[in-house]
This record gives structure tokens, C-alpha cells and sequence, in this order.
């Protein structure tokens, strides 16, 4: 079993170089100096190699229980490693100081996020969820909700979780069935079972605020007749103080293909006299609170993501550097490491040059959502809608490209990868969730091509293709990235072409809905290689205005031959995407699905 | 859980359309008449849908244990399926009359491992392991060998193993330690540790046959020092029964990602005086004796790839098609099933057309190897060239295609993909190994690009392209097919180009033996793509026959649609891989690893 280092290095490239630390100089950041940021990032770092990594594997090898009297297990040290993170104040960090938290930039807390993530998905997501609810509340909830909730939430003591799905509503919403019957004194009693519900029980901290789609009895059928519920597992009293348990309980947890360290529930509510809980924003209009945090969580998923596939770097790379085998072309020597043989280098810089373009991307992306709440007005809209353009392709194409890095980190180990001993394998089982909550891939796809592409008209994507080109432009006028650029030019063409046709898909009301949902992967895996290969473009640049100005560090040796792989190996896969879509959708629109 | 149907009808489509049962008219195969191989594919569909498949899922939850007395015990029901295999006679059907076996062609052969390995893959590698020791000792053993020892390997009632691995000896088998001490009576003692080794101690059969590569005390380091060894877990008395047990323990057994129904142990010889062993053919000639029968063992691999994403198509259809969310956008239904979304639609038909495509190009190379060992002789050399260059693309594309079908369909199972009692996850989990053992995806790939092209210059994959142009024409001249026949001639120019890069790169005496390297993943996975697609073009051609002549079966309708999708929505992404050639090894060569 490797140790994990927080990628410190690599995060402090992307938001020194790649993105300048332009968030820095939002108002409201003021406080945040570059000499914080790096601090932050160096506990953090701290944090997740030290308290959460160790536990990964051990965390998996016990995963969760339920207990007779309903209560869940963790995995040993799981709620001390949670303690140790809410007293470094970190559930904080990226909370306005208003609320309570320490302001800092998204893309600070991005990286945090990340290395959390590398060091223990399964713990990460505990927060990662209650930050969810925080921004649910902090949005929609009323003054006295807040009051009472908010602050606890904020500082981690309480935890946070999502009640969306039942048995028959998953990526439909509006088929959500638990009742809220409204009560005398202005709350609700719940009553339903809502399924897959991560960190839905434990005893890491000392409440937990379930955060429950639910229909009053008298509300129409669909979307319109859900609203968004509070059920703290324990009631709250006047004082703050913990009453008695509210009518929630756990009545199983599953038996999961990965993150067996996350107590994944089916919640019961109401299976005595209902689960007391109050009103969230406004009635019927749920599923819209719902999405407005959605957003963020999706790219907290893409984060997560990253942070697995940094892991599965580190594994492969160190393993590839210890296991010797085979005779190396080079150097004739016979007792050569696998990391000479070109074959599986490959794989390496396949896995590196990829993790690090989807880190670039998802931190440009959050660097957006900053300008967005705190730049000029007229800045906030064109970040705020780039923002929303690129938060389905963070969230999906990460979490695809994780599941393929974790597999290729299996690959490079050989048989060991398969044995679940040497840790590759959890990788793999871990990051396979991630393409599947918050909203599937293929769900991300459609809010991408059928929704956020739409009502624009592309403009928000035309914007990021035009910045695209000119990084094109800017490696093809460098002899040395040249060949890059020429790529890079070409993957934009590509986008641009299949935008149109996807954008006309739209504008065809008869069959334009169909072929939306026919176009929409390929489009997103399109965008998504793209718009990654351009943000590496934008690092072999940087890289080369560091070599030039003497700056020897091998580190820039290293983007660059990950840039090359990114523009030049990784990039041309993604383009034929173009054909993909050109190739119509006739042959899936024929297709009688029949069981086999 | 869903249950397993052999895919007969698909099998029977490449046997009599695709291949049109060529393999019949061979000599040697007088007695398999079409009515026999038909016979013969629905009893092994019922063994494996009802005998094995209801198995798959409980042997992946109880797995193999190593008592405390060294023996293995496997899940319930394993041993008595395996018997109900052994006394159905299936053992012997591709092993020759002389031999004991049934002798019928290879092609009905593999038709039947694929369904017994998507009925349960673990329980399938045990006669896979078996049939390879048949193969080593029928080509090397002496008569005595084969006498005493392959009439019980043929029948099933002795299973055989693989011993190659050493911890320090993987994909680099030259580095074999495992001593193998002459004895006066011609016989050897052996002493050391082999790990990996599949089915190597169980009691579902009454003895097991172990094939151990090892090296005599006196003999040369590296490959020229490895010989060959039977070791029997019983002594085997003169008159054919079973003496003593033998010098040879299982020490442990794996904790793995999947197959857990396979007993992988690590096996040690000789701790207490020597684990009696007897030569297989020639000293030092060990490594070429496992080589002569790991080329069809790799062809099984893929084989079994095969098997597995044939199910996890079965199992995301009926789900699919079970599943209701969401609104059809062409019916307006808000109870549609998903198969009815074309996103999942997408997944859908890209699981099934691949795993059409597969299985028509190992079937077509098992065609190559029974022409190879009955055609006249003309004939034989061409098909034995066409099946040594097709077998590394059926092991390495088949399992790596299996992998990524496999984790498809987890997705179209949403959130119940990645609960293990649905069943989709073990498919994944299992499917993993595929790309790993009987050499790695990548060792494959160098066999392709480095050995089988590089020795005759690429004649025989020239030969495979011709065909795929003549193919590739005579869709273009059908206007229906027209697109399919420029996508799949495009391809078939890009596979020539790639060839011709990657032939130059074998002259250069420099830096060759790197490119080969470099090239050799991309390359195979476009060979893999393009052959792939070239079967599936000439099962488009062979539906519209069907069709034209009247038959309305479903079966044609959808064959064409698949045939759509491979060829121009699949085939896009697999040409990419000649830009990537194109690209050059550069970044692979300069990239420096090292620990992250």
C-alpha cells in the first residue's frame, strides 16, 4: 500500500500559473493572500495525507454496519478523522464569511476539496454533502431555519444529507411520492422511504440535518407539486440544545460495489407518527431549491473524481517505479523498472497528462463560479454562464475519465492490481460510483446539449471555443508547440461544427428532442476533451515561459510531455466524437430494444 | 438478479451466415453436420443457463477458502456443476478423436466456452486451465506422459493448471527460479514458490495436473535455463491409480476484485523433500513449449471476454426494458421504460454491437486456426498466419472492449449498478482480470506490432485488409449500406497507414524496439477496431440478404442497426488511433518518471 501526497505542487500550478490567482483579487477575497492560499493548501495537505488517507484502505475492508438498534458503524477512526477535520475548521473554508466560514476562494476550497478526496472518497463525502445542505438553506431556508441550523451545519458538528431518491424516482424527480401533511403549528410530518441516502446515519457528529423532497397531500402530480423539507434526525429545541429523535431511521444500508467506508441508507420517515420538518423556500418549488445547489454538486462530484484519479496516479507511478521487470530497450540493462518500457509509460503520462487537465478544467471552472458571486457586474454574468456550461462537463467527463484512470491504474500493476490488497483495485470500485450520483452522466449530457447549450443559443461555449483558439493560435506562432496547436485549432473546429448541429438539433420540434439525447455524450465527451486539452495547452505556454526565464525544475519537463500527450495522443479520441454525431441518430432512433 | 440465456442465435448467425460453416467442410469433420453443431450449441445453452448461471452470483458472494488443512473449498454447487460438465462430455469436443475428445471444429468450440464463460467466468477458467495443459502435453509430453496422464485431462476428471508466475517473475518470465533436481530415476524434484496460479488446489476433480516452468541447478540464466514440468497433487501409480499426495501446497490464496469463485493460489513446491516432477519435451525449451499453447489460451481470454460482455448486455437490457423514469419524447408516455430514451438507447446498442463484433472476429479467427490444422495444404499457412496475427487483437480488444461493455452496463443500471446484488457490478469486477492474464493487454500489443507484423512484413495483416476494402466496397455499392462502406474503407486506410508506420519503425535498429513500444497499444486497438467493424459490415450484408429474400425476423433489423453503429459510430473513435501513431513517440521518450 503507497502513501498519498496531496498534489500540492500541481494545485498551486494551476492556481498560480494557469489561473493566476485572479480570484485573489475579487473583492471579498482580500484577506486571502497568496502566502494564505499556500498555507491552506499545505494543511490541507497535511490532513489528507496524515488523518484521512491512512484509512482508505482499512475503511473499505470494513465498510459500514447497521446496527439492531438502527444505528450505522463507521469504519475505525472514521468519526476521528471527521472530528479532526471539523476542528481545523475546514467545512468552513469555502462558506461566505456571513454565513459563518472563512470566505475563501472556490477554487481554494476546490483544491482542499480534492486532496480530501484523493486521501478518503468515502469520508469526503460526508462534508461534501453537507455542504449541500448548507447551500440549500443558505438559499432558500428562512431566517429562523438558519439560525438554528446553519451555524452547526457550517462548522461541521452537524452533517448534511440529500433526500431525493425512492425506489421509483431516480433520475425523475417528479416522481418523488413521500407525503408532507402540514401541522398545526406551521411544520410538516413526514412520511415515505427514500433510498440512497449517502451518510444518510452515523454517529460521526451529533445531529443530522436531512435535507427530504416531499409533496404536500393536496399538491399537484410532477415537479410542481414537490417541495424541499427539514428533518434534523434529532428535534432542536428554543435553547439550540438536542431534544428527542425525530421519526427517521435507518432501515438498511447496501452492500456496495465501492466507497464502503460511506454509510449508503434507505431512510424510513414517519413509521410512527411522521417525521417532524419544516418547510424549506417555497412551496412547489423543490426540485428548482434542489437544483440551485445541484449545480455546485456537481462539480464537487468532478472534484472528487480528480482527487481519486490523482490516487490511482500515485499508486500506478510509484508501483511502476519499484516493480522491475524486463529488459529496457535504452539501456540494455535487464533488470529495468516497468516505468521504462514505453508501453507502460504510456500509461503513465496517459493517466497524468489526463488527471492534470481535468484538475485545470474544473478549477478554471471554479475560478468562474468566484467571478460569478464576486466580480464586477458586468463580469458576472459571462462567468456565471460559462460556469454553468462547464459544470455538466466537470462532472461527467472527470468521472468517466476517473473510472478509465482507475482502471488503467490497475493495468499498470499487473496481476497485483487485481488483488485487492495493493489498493488499485478500490480505486476502480470507488471512482465507478461517481458517473452515477448527482445526476448521472448521461443526465449531465442532456442539461449540457439540450438544456445549457440551448437557451443561449451556444454563446456561453462560442466564448470558451474563441479562448480556445487563441491558445491555438499562441502554440501554433511557437515552433515548439506547433504541432500542438495545429491539434488544438482542429479539436475547436470540431466543437464548433458539432455545437451547430447540436444547436439545430434544438430548433427542430419534431424530432429535435430525440436527437438531442442521441448527440449528447458524444458532445460532452467532445467538450470535455477539448476544453481539457486546451487548459493543458495553456500549461505547456506557461511551462515554456518558466523554462525560458531559467527555471529548471523538472516539474516543467513534466507539463510539457503531459501537454503533448494531452494535445497530441489524448485530444485526436476525443475528436471523432464530430463523426459520431454527423453520423446522425438514425440507427439508435431504429433500434427495436428487445431482450436479448 | 436476471438469468443468462446463451446467445445461440447470435452464435449461429456468425457459424452459418458469417462464416458460412466452412469450418464443416474441412476434412477431419465428416461427422459435424450443421444438425449436430446446432444439437450441440442447445445442450451447452442449457448447461450454462441452467447448471452454471445460476451459480455466478452466489460463488462471487461465498468466494474460495483455504482451509487449515491446505486444501480449498469451493463456493456451494461448483464442484457438481463442474462434474455435470465433465460427465455431459464437454470437455473433450475440441480435443482430436486421437486424443480421446470429440474433434469438432474450433469455431463450435469456442461458441461453446463463450457461453459457459458469460454463465459463470470462474468457473469456466477451470477446463480453460485444463485445456491448456492438454495442448502442452499432447504437442511435448513423452508417450508415457500422455499415456498415463492426458485420457483423465481430456474426460475433466483430472483438471491441469499453469505454473509460470514467481513474485519476481510476471510478464518477464526469464527470471524463473523454481528448481527443478534430477533424480536417478530420470524423474525431478522441485522446490519453489509459484503465485497467480488459477484453480491450483480445489476438490472438485480427483487429482490436478500442474505444468511448472522451473530451471534445472546447472542450467544457463534466462530463458534458455527454463524447462518444462508435469507435477501431479497425486502420485499416479503404474496401473493409473492414484498414489501418494505430492510435495506441492497451497500456501494462500488471493483476496481479488472479481472471480471470486476461482481459487488463484499461491503455490509452493518442495517444502519438505521435493515435489516429484517429470520433463515435458525439451530441456531449456520450456518457455517455447508454454508459448505453442498460450497462442490459443489467449484466444480463449478473449474468448472468455466475450462471454462476459455478452451478459452484461442480457443484464442491462432486461433492466432497460423493466425500468420505468421519465418522459419518451416520441410517444409523450411519462412512464416509458428507459430503453426508450436515446441516451440509454446510445449505451445500450453500443454494448450490443461491440459485443456482436467481438464474437464474430474471435469466431472468424477460430475459422483461421481449424483451416490451419485441416485446410489443404495451401491453405493452412495463410489461415495459421491470419489467426497468429488476429489472436493477440481477439485477447487484448476483446477483454479490454469487455471491461469497458462491462462498466456500461453498470451505468444504464443507475444507482442499482453499483449495489452488488444486481449482479452488474460482478460483471465488471470480473471482466477485469481479462486484460490482464495469459499475458497483458499490453504484451499482446507488442506481439502484434513487434512480432507478428515485424516477421513477415505485415503480409498477413495485408491480406485481413484486402479483405476488409473488398467489404468495404461492396457495402459502398449498396446504396442502404453506402455510409458504412466509406467509414469502413476509411478505416481500412488508416489501419494500412498505422501497419506501414509501425513496419518502419521495426527496420530502424536505433530507436525501433521504443516506437514498437509506443505504437503498439494504438495500434492494435485500431486493428482491433477496423476488423471489428469489417465483420460487422459483412453482417450488415448477409441481414440485407436475409431481408431481401423475405425474412422479416426482428433479428435482421437489429443486426443492421448494430452494424450501423460499429461502423460509424464506433469505428470514428478506434481511426483516431492512427493519429495518435502519427504523433510519434516523442513525449513518451522525453517523459521523465518520476514519484508524484
Amino acid at each position: 500500500m503507497f502513501p498519498f501526497a496531496a498534489p500540492v505542487r500541481d494545485l498551486r500550478f494551476v492556481l498560480e500559473e494557469l489561473l493566476e490567482h485572479r480570484s485573489l483579487d475579487l473583492p471579498g477575497f482580500e484577506e486571502a493572500t497568496p502566502d494564505l492560499v499556500e498555507a491552506v493548501l499545505e494543511e490541507a495537505a497535511k490532513l489528507a495525507g496524515e488523518v484521512w488517507a491512512p484509512l482508505n484502505a482499512s475503511g473499505d475492508r470494513q465498510g459500514c454496519m447497521r446496527r439492531e438498534d438502527g444505528g450505522v458503524t463507521l469504519p475505525n477512526g472514521f468519526a476521528e478523522a471527521y472530528q479532526a477535520y471539523v476542528e481545523g475548521g475546514w467545512n468552513g473554508i469555502g462558506v461566505s464569511e456571513a454565513l459563518g466560514g472563512q470566505g475563501l476562494p472556490e477554487v481554494v476550497a476546490s483544491s482542499v476539496q480534492e486532496m480530501l478526496h484523493g486521501a478518503n472518497m468515502a469520508l469526503g463525502l460526508c462534508p461534501m454533502l453537507t455542504a449541500g445542505a448548507i447551500e440549500a438553506l443558505a438559499h432558500h431556508g428562512s431566517d429562523a431555519l438558519k439560525e438554528t441550523y446553519l451555524p452547526k451545519l457550517v462548522e461541521g458538528s452537524w452533517t448534511g444529507t440529500m433526500n431525493l431518491t425512492e425506489p421509483q424516482a431516480g433520475s425523475d424527480l417528479s416522481k418523488v411520492r413521500t407525503r408532507a401533511v402540514p401541522q398545526e403549528d406551521g411544520s410538516y410530518r413526514l412520511f415515505g422511504q427514500k433510498i440512497f441516502i449517502t451518510w444518510g446515519e452515523h454517529d460521526a457528529s451529533e445531529n443530522i440535518i436531512h435535507l427530504v423532497l416531499a409533496r404536500k397531500p393536496d399538491a399537484p402530480e410532477g415537479n410542481k407539486g414537490i417541495s424541499l423539507f427539514l428533518v434534523p434526525k434529532y428535534l432542536v429545541n428554543a435553547d439550540g440544545s438536542l431534544g428527542e429523535r425525530n421519526d427517521v431511521t435507518c432501515a438498511s444500508i447496501e452492500h456496495k460495489l465501492g466507497i464502503h467506508g460511506s454509510p449508503t441508507c434507505t431512510l424510513s420517515f414517519g413509521e410512527n407518527d411522521g417525521a417532524i420538518g419544516y418547510l424549506v423556500g417555497e412551496e412547489g418549488r423543490g426540485l428548482n431549491h434542489m437544483f440551485t445547489m445541484m449545480n455546485e454538486a456537481r462539480h464537487k462530484v468532478g472534484i472528487q473524481g480528480i482527487g481519486v484519479a490523482e490516487r490511482a496516479c500515485q499508486h500506478a507511478f510509484a508501483y511502476a517505479l519499484d516493480r522491475t521487470q524486463g529488459r529496457s530497450p535504452r539501456s540494455g540493462r535487464d533488470d529495468c523498472t516497468i516505468s521504462d518500457h514505453l508501453d507502460v509509460r504510456r500509461m503513465l503520462l496517459s493517466m497524468r497528462a489526463r488527471t492534470d487537465a481535468l484538475r485545470a478544467l474544473a478549477l478554471y471552472c471554479a475560478a468562474q463560479l468566484d467571478v460569478a458571486r464576486h466580480g464586477a457586474a458586468g463580469e458576472r454574468e459571462v462567468a456565471q454562464a460559462r460556469a454553468d456550461v462547464l459544470i455538466p462537463v466537470v462532472k461527467a467527463f472527470s468521472t468517466d475519465q476517473a473510472v478509465d484512470i482507475a482502471s488503467l491504474g490497475v493495468q499498470v500493476h499487473g496481476g497485483m492490481g487485481f488483488i485487492e490488497e495493493t489498493g488499485a483495485a478500490q480505486l476502480l470500485r470507488d471512482a465507478r460510483i461517481a458517473p452515477i450520483y448527482e445526476g448521472t452522466n448521461g443526465i449531465q449530457a442532456l442539461d449540457l446539449a439540450g438544456r445549457k447549450l440551448q437557451r443561449d443559443g451556444g454563446a456561453a461555449l462560442a466564448g470558451l471555443i474563441e479562448e480556445v483558439e487563441a491558445t491555438a493560435s499562441e502554440l501554433s506562432e511557437n515552433g515548439e508547440h506547433a504541432a500542438m496547436g495545429e491539434s488544438l485549432a482542429a479539436g475547436a473546429a470540431d466543437l464548433e461544427a458539432a455545437m451547430q448541429l447540436v444547436l439545430e438539433a434544438g430548433r427542430d420540434p419534431e424530432q429535435g428532442a430525440d436527437a438531442i439525447q442521441a448527440y449528447a455524450t458524444p458532445f460532452l465527451s467532445l467538450a470535455g476533451h477539448v476544453l481539457c486539452a486546451w487548459q493543458m495547452g495553456r500549461a505547456a505556454l506557461r511551462a515554456s515561459a518558466a523554462q525560458a526565464s531559467g527555471n529548471s525544475e523538472p516539474f516543467y519537463q513534466a507539463k510539457q510531455a503531459a501537454a503533448d500527450f494531452a494535445l497530441r495522443h489524448w485530444l485526436p479520441v476525443g475528436r471523432a466524437n464530430r463523426s459520431v454525431i454527423e453520423a446522425g441518430m438514425k440507427s439508435l432512433a431504429d433500434y427495436r430494444v428487445t431482450p436479448s
